[in-house]
């Protein structure tokens, strides 16, 4: 095993890191729509049986190697951190 | 505004998290890859340096709306959780 190994690996992780990257603010690109749209309409932006859609569909697809309750903590932080963002966004529009 | 672009938009994020599944899973295959790499040639598995580069390989390319100590934070939950099973790994290694 050579060292030219571990970077050719480290080449494909700073890929996927990246294509992570793009995905989450993706989703928080989506999240921030859906938000403006449930504001025009006049629905509560935090829809717990829509979090909990979310979780089933992790759980139902999930192949490991992650165990499904530790991806769906991880899911809960970006469910969480695109929360904020909306709230952030509120919170400017009340500003102007 | 109808509720048909609200369940268009959610279709498109239950893509975005069926992708980010995918991508998380397949990032922690890489990883525990990179572990036995690493155990075979005896080097530590967590490496502060590596980890300050992904997180700044982070920085340079955030074209947001995610600030990115929000994405840093978010990725730190991701490492943590893959090295959580590396070491699962091991110990199923020394009980074997």
């Amino acid at each position: 095993m050579s060292n030219k190994q571990l970077d050719e690996l480290r080449d494909q992780l700073d890929k996927v890191n990246l294509s992570l990257l793009e995905q989450i603010n993706e989703r928080a690109r989506l999240v921030k729509e859906i938000g403006e749209l449930k504001r025009e309409q006049g629905i509560a932006r935090f829809d717990p049986v829509r979090e909990r859609s979310m979780l089933d569909l992790i759980a139902t697809n999930n192949q490991g190697p992650f165990e499904t309750a530790t991806l769906q903590h991880l899911f809960k932080q970006i469910f969480k951190a695109s929360l904020e963002l909306q709230e952030e966004d509120n919170s400017k529009a009340l500003l102007v």
